[in-house]
């Protein structure tokens, strides 16, 4: 998606440890003109698949979900990070790394809200190692879910996680791909 | 807002604690469809108040200020609890007890998505004892940013913060209000 390569030229910034900032219009500010274009862009791409939920992650990913979401009229399910008194003992749980913050979260989701009739779409915001991913097919796959695939807003392709993925046969799409990213310079994976 | 009465009612849960749990359609899976009713009520409510940028905090209030901020054609800020690798030193902060998880948790924006040109509104999920809005309201200020009110899904009046901030000369508008809740009893306070 062009616009969104552009997008993160002009506001990304890289911190050490490969770590990407969009904080401006993904990840503490929500752009919501240019939400509505990333899902439209994953419309484009799973609009046909008979999607009836979207799946994604607290917190980062709830925003594209949802913009991918309302445009398809289905629900999104966000997957809980750790526990709280308002998660009841009946979920489905995985154990995920987080990449940014350097810890491993239990995520889970009620079992009411997944279940074998479900044909899922899985959405998040950065795809890096694929741990949250990873985490996210194996609780649809607990609550024998059909998974069509995953659309991701940006992928850095230089940790290989989604072509780890891809060669599991996942169909991964990622908005943008990022093959290498220094200080100075960002390079994207050639898309159609 | 009598369709959100009605859905309380219907797929609330109500746990020990006065833990209410809606995660049928707003804090786990999020029902699209009634979303975008909820953000149109909002609309309804602060439509003319000029508001360039809608304020929340993560995770759960994401999804209701995004429903609306749709609408509104506004982007959403959402502070963010505890500190990660990809946030700034420099930051507007305040300290947040959370009702549902017991814990204390310091929410923060960073500066450069708020500023003394600023006209936000508030938006969450859940009003108890008012802590988090009390957050948010001081980082708002902080950043001399001006607040014409806040719009919360569902107020546990019963709790008080939400009279207590209005006491105070905020706008606070909850799109239900509940006044008594026990495990079999749920009680709205009525409003126009």
């Amino acid at each position: 998606m062009k616009a969104l390569e552009e997008k993160i030229a002009k506001e990304g910034q890289v911190f050490p440890g490969n770590v990407l900032k969009v904080s401006s219009f993904l990840n503490q500010q929500l752009d919501t003109a240019f939400l509505k274009e990333m899902g439209a862009e994953i419309v484009r791409l799973y609009g046909d698949s008979g999607v009836n939920k979207i799946l994604t992650v607290e917190a980062s990913g709830i925003a594209i979900a949802l913009s991918a979401a309302f445009l398809m009229n289905v629900p999104v399910v966000f997957a809980k990070k750790g526990n709280s008194k308002n998660m009841t003992d009946e979920k489905y749980s995985a154990e995920v790394k987080s990449f940014t913050k350097g810890t491993v979260n239990t995520i889970s989701v009620d079992r009411e809200f997944l279940s074998s009739k479900d044909k899922i779409l899985i959405v998040d915001d950065f795809l890096a190692d694929g741990n949250a991913l990873k985490g996210l097919l194996a609780i649809a796959k607990a609550a024998n879910a059909e998974v069509v695939g995953a659309a991701i807003a940006i992928e850095k392709g230089f940790q290989g996680g989604g072509d780890e993925l891809r060669k599991m046969g996942v169909r991964v799409e990622s908005l943008a791909i990022l093959d290498e990213m220094t200080d100075s310079t960002i390079k994207f994976r050639p898309q159609n």
